[in-house]
């Protein structure tokens, strides 16, 4: 007598399956190691030669999951490991012991004859190395031992049955399976030569009952002709501890189910006449099925995914990567989304503005439009980290492009534009023939305002940045400025203008609210002018520490992302007390990340930033209420004002007025104590941590 | 009678010209617009159809100019003005007359009669925009107006002479002006036919005396048949002033003296009889001289010069321009050559590595090295700076050498090398194979330190910074760490192991002196081991606030700057008392940038930094004597047993002795107190400042 001896599964692993994985894992899973459940399906319709697989793809994690027309369900476990230390020493006897006796439990509770998916079942042990797209991975198809011996030779249903007879099993087979809504591929069948009954395996006692003989079938995904598939083995275990004391031996059918060129096939399925053996009742049988590996040895396999998949998705879900794995650990309630989505419009693409997009970038932004009206010159690309020395030929590439163009070649997943627009400035008086391009230009930085959501000021003038603060604080968007000094910056984020502001609730060192912060301007007691005529050389051109820039541009994201992640947004409260004492306070005003400044200047001489916060002034030139209103109410014309007339802003805002008053108090003090004289009121007032910033181009 | 008409002077700018006039801009004369000496020259040896052009070219600005052969000097004033405004509304007028009044006196004096070269003065108004390379000018060649006429036709000297007597003349003039060291141009001749004799203007008077004929001489640079050039001008009031009152008439020579086919030809030197005018003695004349543009009008030009310089050059030299102008009005002393010339070897090409050279870069160090093990990959251009998409295609490029070719196409002008290479770290042992690879690894890197000045570390593991250390302390290298950890960085700066150490001068409160600091491994008391191993996803990524790779790695950089400026270098001392105190004071220890930290821990969940300063440590497992001994004397074979062994480092330096005697005063507190037991007492002595940081790779 010949031993019964089965053809292993071996595991058809879809990309699709590891690209599901991989996010299942980051997004998911994150350091959770419990084994998780997965599905897999097999097929009996294979042509010769194809050895039996399990099949997993990208559904394989849905709890919904589908099995394809024809295919049959089988159960898995994922362990999936977070270290390949973990994934190599992890204990594989037990993990296949494990479903064992999951597998045997369930043939001695008769689970398996109501449902025998259960004696399909596998594992797949795993490890995912996510930087690098190598997968890998032990697949395992528990097979409880039971040796057993052929009473006859196998056969064919060809040799065995006539045509009408295996048309007719066709026939009564499919009416049977079109029953459930999933089929598991474990039946019985009454007889086959005539008579034929296809029934549920749990409907077999009553067959044996009436006498009647039974062939035991199960869809076979083996393709050998002398062989069947591994399914085989749990399900003669099952057949052993359920019949096994009724019959000595079994029939058994491999059922395959093939089309060759359209027509239907299932004459191949083999016939098998078994020995039944004494199987204990009481021990769980030893089992095997861990998958041999390509040189046929018991061991792992890998694969590497990084070179057949799409290079520009590789590299965004290699970007996604780090951002995600800050979740695991660090920050579970990071809102990565949030964060992502948000649109930034980059005012100035000098050495801010191409340090503030890397960042951004870096944090996963993928909307990011620059503006600047210059073009790239031979000194900008060693401290404008966006362009090259190529950019420069020619009379140079438009920077805002050639920003936009650079972040591209970076990551091509970034959606990124660049615009050359002139901002229009007050100050910069409009000609004639200017006007209406003048006109022009201000649309369009309305339009790019009013389509962001957060609008960083990183240009060489202070003026260039009023028309911005003035549009963004009427539309209720973020914004952030960062200005550099030569070994000094500053960057504060503009209080965010609420319908209803609720005015002088400034306390001394408490908090002031986002919607009372103060803006760029706010420190200021004149109006911005035309500040680029008769510049010396370094005062035009970026005299600054190298290092400031990047400091400043890394702060200047770190504070949106900051704002953004804070439960009040752009309306979070700013704390007043500069420096040191909030290092060791933790205030429920702060976010997770951290607390949301409203001022950070840095001074590089000493390696150290204060923290300052002041209150929006009420004689604003950009911010305050009456120039909000004039703009509402006037729009352009209200602008042409500004540009054209010097004095315009001070007037509208009552600084002129109070500048008398300074004057007139001045006077006073001349005459009442001369030791007065000498400090000037409006800085003491108004501006206690300005610092002289050269702007930078 | 014809009034006599001349051919006005053209300025000949060299390009050499305006390349050293920036120069001397951005490096001497910074913001200084006092008028400055330069020299011209011109030739009267022109082809027909050129007009007279004094020429300047890049040595008009030497003391010791060299007027080129056969070619005459024209002392000139350059005003370079700060801005375009300056020069659009300096006084022209003021500035000519001026001139003109010097003229006028240095003939009055006579001083012109021994030194006509005082006759021919120029002027040049300029403002250079050094960013754009276009150069703003106007020239002018101040004539003193003085309105003759001539008596006859004039005649040119072929008409009037013999060959024979042509010939004697050149001789003649040859001879005489072959005894000036520096010939002006100007003389006088007795008598044209015979007698011929050349002489000096000053002894014109002795040729008056005996009766003679005299002809006034000067090398004319006008090429036109009827019209003498520009010098004449300021001659002939000379003449009318010196021996107007003896003579009514004056015959002059505007000698020509050009070579064609390699023939000497001075025969179409014009001669000219001019009649004298009454000039008043008193008033200093009119002047003219102003040079037209190209539209012929009286205005000034614009030269630009970026196109037709070499690209590259034209690059350096802006790169340059931004630092020097540091020194125009922040910083006079910074010493820029010391920066630039400093050799930086970067150990690791990640965020850090990318963004400290690119800062490197923007301070203008030339010499930047790259060493990194890995590849480019996915994940890495969004946030290392130096490497885009492309980059990571079909396997990744090595990262060193990608970091550096990126360089290269940044600013052609550095000198920058990437080299593969595998730093060996205690604790990952040498396997016999690996054993000449490991040697050869460890030379190269004892190599690369020895030839640089300053080292970076900046990789991603702890363990691969100690051979670094040792190396670098051994061979008394500057040394800047870098770590990052998810918003926190370490930036410290080891001790400068100095020959012969000042040991135990801390004092609390007080400075440790650079000889004295810690390195990265003085805060340890367990030798660096493997830390590879079994490291998660997240573990093994740069889980980092975007922003913190910036910031570390440009306060990485500016701390070397600060360091490279302090007088005593990389021995600055270190003040210990962290934070705000300093603010406020100023002292002797810092350099002209500031302070010089020994580390600057950053903590952007609080916007703030703090500077501890710490001694280094006699137990230290990569600086300390023992260590560095051990090193020195036995080698490689030291270093192979850190490698393989474990405890070998902690036995070395008495850390095991150390951690014994800890064990058995905590064994101590415990009976006696039970309260102390949960303090870990080595962290406490030891580690004040220690904050986790997760290394990123």
């Amino acid at each position: 007598m010949e031993k019964l001896q089965y053809a292993p599964f071996s595991c058809g692993l879809d990309a699709g399956f590891w690209q599901k994985l991989s996010e299942k894992k980051l997004n998911e899973y994150a350091l959770d190691e419990t084994p998780k459940v997965i599905r897999g399906f097999y097929f009996n319709g294979d042509l010769a030669n194809l050895s039996p697989r399990i099949v997993l793809d990208y559904t394989g994690f849905d709890r919904q999951f589908k099995i394809p027309p024809r295919c049959f369900l089988s159960i898995g476990t994922l362990y999936l490991k977070n270290t390949l230390d973990n994934f190599k020493e992890c204990d594989k006897k037990l993990i296949i012991d494990q479903v064992a006796e999951q597998i045997w439990q369930d043939i001695k509770d008769l689970k398996a004859v109501e449902d025998p998916s259960l004696l399909s079942r596998f594992v797949l042990l795993s490890f995912a190395d996510l930087k690098k797209y190598h997968y890998y991975y032990w697949f395992a198809f528990p097979a409880l031992i039971y040796d057993v011996f052929l009473l006859s030779k196998p056969t064919s249903l060809k040799d065995s049955l006539s045509t009408e007879q295996i048309e007719n099993l066709v026939k009564n087979y499919d009416q049977f399976q079109a029953q459930f809504t999933s089929f598991h591929g474990y039946f019985v069948i009454s007889s086959l030569e005539d008579d034929l009954a296809v029934i549920e395996l749990q409907h077999t006692d009553t067959l044996l009952a009436a006498g009647k003989k039974v062939t035991f079938v199960f869809c076979d995904p083996c393709t050998l002709e002398n062989h069947p598939g591994w399914p085989l083995r749990n399900f003669l275990v099952l057949i052993a501890k359920k019949w096994g004391n009724k019959m000595e031996s079994v029939n058994v059918l491999c059922f395959r189910d093939r089309s060759r060129d359209g027509v239907r096939d299932i004459s191949h399925s083999l016939l098998l006449n078994i020995k039944l053996e004494k199987l204990d009742d009481q021990v769980c049988p030893k089992c095997v099925g861990w998958e041999k590996n390509e040189r046929q040895k018991l061991g792992p396999r890998m694969v590497n995914l990084s070179s057949t998949m799409d290079p520009t998705r590789l590299c965004e879900s290699a970007v996604d990567l780090n951002l995600k794995l800050m979740r695991w650990r660090l920050l579970p309630d990071l809102n990565l989304e949030k964060i992502g989505s948000t649109k930034c419009l980059l005012l100035g693409s000098g050495t801010l503005g191409c340090n503030v997009a890397r960042c951004l970038m870096g944090w996963g932004v993928r909307n990011i439009t620059f503006v600047d009206n210059s073009r790239v010159s031979y000194s900008n690309p060693v401290r404008q980290s966006l362009f090259v020395f190529e950019d420069c030929l020619n009379g140079g590439k438009p920077k805002a492009e050639a920003a936009a163009d650079s972040m591209k070649t970076i990551f091509p997943g970034v959606n990124s534009l660049g615009l050359s627009l002139t901002i229009p400035m007050p100050g910069h008086s409009i000609t004639e023939s200017a006007l209406k391009q003048t006109e022009r230009d201000a649309q369009l930085l309305e339009e790019l305002i009013e389509n962001h959501d957060a609008v960083f000021l990183l240009m060489d003038t202070r003026e260039s940045r009023w028309l911005p603060t003035l549009v963004a604080a009427a539309k209720q968007k973020i914004v952030i400025n960062a200005a550099l000094g030569f070994d000094t910056f500053l960057v504060l984020r503009h209080g965010f203008k609420s319908t209803e502001v609720k005015k002088s609730e400034f306390k001394f060192g408490g908090v002031i609210s986002g919607e009372n912060l103060g803006c760029y301007f706010c420190n200021d007691v004149v109006a911005p002018g035309d500040s680029t005529r008769d510049r010396t050389l370094d005062q035009q051109c970026t005299v600054t520490r190298p290092g400031i820039s990047m400091m400043g541009a890394a702060l200047a994201v770190e504070l949106l992302v900051s704002i953004l992640q804070h439960p009040l947004g752009a309306k979070a409260p700013a704390d007043t007390s500069a420096s040191d004492d909030s290092m060791f306070t933790v205030k429920d005003t702060e976010c997770s990340l951290g607390i949301v400044p409203h001022q950070i200047r840095g001074f590089l001489s000493k390696f150290s930033n204060v923290l300052p916060a002041c209150q929006a002034f009420d004689k604003c030139t950009a911010c305050s209420e009456k120039v909000m209103e004039s703009y509402k109410q006037e729009g352009f014309q209200f602008l042409l004002k500004v540009f054209n007339e010097p004095s315009y802003l001070e007037n509208l805002t009552g600084l002129t007025a109070m500048h008398q008053q300074t004057v007139d108090a001045e006077v006073w003090d001349m005459s009442d104590d001369e030791e007065l004289t000498s400090i000037d009121l409006t800085s003491v007032d108004l501006s206690s941590m300005e610092t002289k910033t050269i702007e930078k181009p």
